[in-house]
């Protein structure tokens, strides 16, 4: 099985991806804030690139969700913080997401055989379900307005810790074995690390501190979101 | 003191590197080679783009050196093994080479304030000298045909290990602080490491696996090569 990372939306190639899983990778915040989604009980979440798609979307019931630099879209019902799905009434509900990195690398993978949503909140089930695809493995790291973000590389890294845990003979490109040596130096203080990486800091100065914090919370949640007829759903 | 690594020539912008100090890092094997040649006695090297220009260049007394795909350039008098600068009669002689990587690499620096050559055998005398310019600091991995190579990446974070302990307060990229995670992961086993990624194996199953091992030493030479009109002299 190969594995490879590819370290931000920008350098994605969507005809790399054709009989692969891809796993999308935004820590900070799209896909954590999609696994919480989902385990609060959302009946889906559909990644739109636009504000104009999400509002055109839009049915009975569903609720808007989205961000431009960090900040709730305006008029929309929630932002992209993970806590603010905690904190409102999801359940049964579908939420229509746009976001600057995640929402954009969702869509990047549509030519994958398999499209799956990961953070740290759900690694090691996310890494799990991905091996049990038996296809090769492209985690897509979102990273920030085309640069690499370091939470990305550090929980595509713990993915591959997962994987190497399933399978001691799986293939890793340079860079792939890069973000894996960085996990493991890391292990042990992920949050402190991400909390001083350059979207922590940003994220902390906008006062969502406790954002990171929940986002840096290793193997919470179980749900593996996975993109069906365009929208992800719990696999 | 701002640090930043450029993953792979194809990266490198020109404009980015103005008024800094580029540290040019093709660990298998160009910038060793230089080093190499330079401890040797060589009187500096020429980097040139290509085969025609390094012949173009040569005079009486000068040695042509380099490779393609790994291999000795016909014709040529020396290849791009570090291991054949050490046993070829170089001391007072220029060196004209040219090499897929790092040479080219050389040559996308010219704007900088100052070009010099690291790798890991020179890696600890290397950051020190650079960190005594007083600029800014991109430490440019040439990586293998605009691809990331693992062996440069961890080299770029020795000298992050390095400068780290010449200032604590040195600010550094999400995506150099992966590579400083990475270096201190695998510090211990570098050379285990460097053989297993790509171009180390690739080497090795040409017969360099003594140029591997040799490329590997750490901080085993004192040599600092700079970029001084044109031509890589000891600093």
């Amino acid at each position: 099985m190969q594995i490879e990372v590819v370290p931000n939306v920008n350098e994605a190639r969507s005809d790399n991806f054709i009989n692969k899983t891809v796993i999308v990778i935004d820590v900070l915040r799209a896909t954590s804030s999609i696994v919480t989604a989902l385990e609060c009980g959302s009946d889906g979440i559909i990644p739109v690139e636009t504000v104009n798609e999400a509002k055109n979307f839009e049915s009975k019931n569903d609720l808007l969700s989205g961000e431009r630099y960090c900040k709730k879209i305006s008029g929309f019902d929630l932002g992209n913080s993970p806590l603010e799905f905690l904190n409102h009434e999801i359940q049964g509900k579908r939420i229509i997401m746009t976001t600057s990195n995640g929402t954009r690398a969702i869509q990047k993978s549509h030519k994958a055989a398999h499209v799956i949503a990961g953070t740290i909140l759900n690694a090691s089930n996310c890494a799990r379900k991905a091996f049990n695809l038996k296809r090769d493995i492209v985690l897509l790291c979102a990273g920030t307005q085309d640069q690499f973000s370091l939470e990305d590389g550090l929980c595509a890294g713990m993915m591959i810790h997962e994987l190497k845990q399933l399978q001691e003979e799986i293939h890793l490109s340079d860079f792939s074995m890069t973000m894996y040596l960085s996990f493991l130096q890391s292990k042990n203080e992920l949050q402190r690390t991400i909390l001083q990486c350059s979207n922590g800091k940003k994220l902390c100065k906008m006062g969502f501190e406790e954002d990171v914090i929940f986002c840096t919370m290793q193997n919470e949640y179980s749900v593996v979101p996975i993109l069906r007829d365009n929208i992800m759903v719990a696999m």
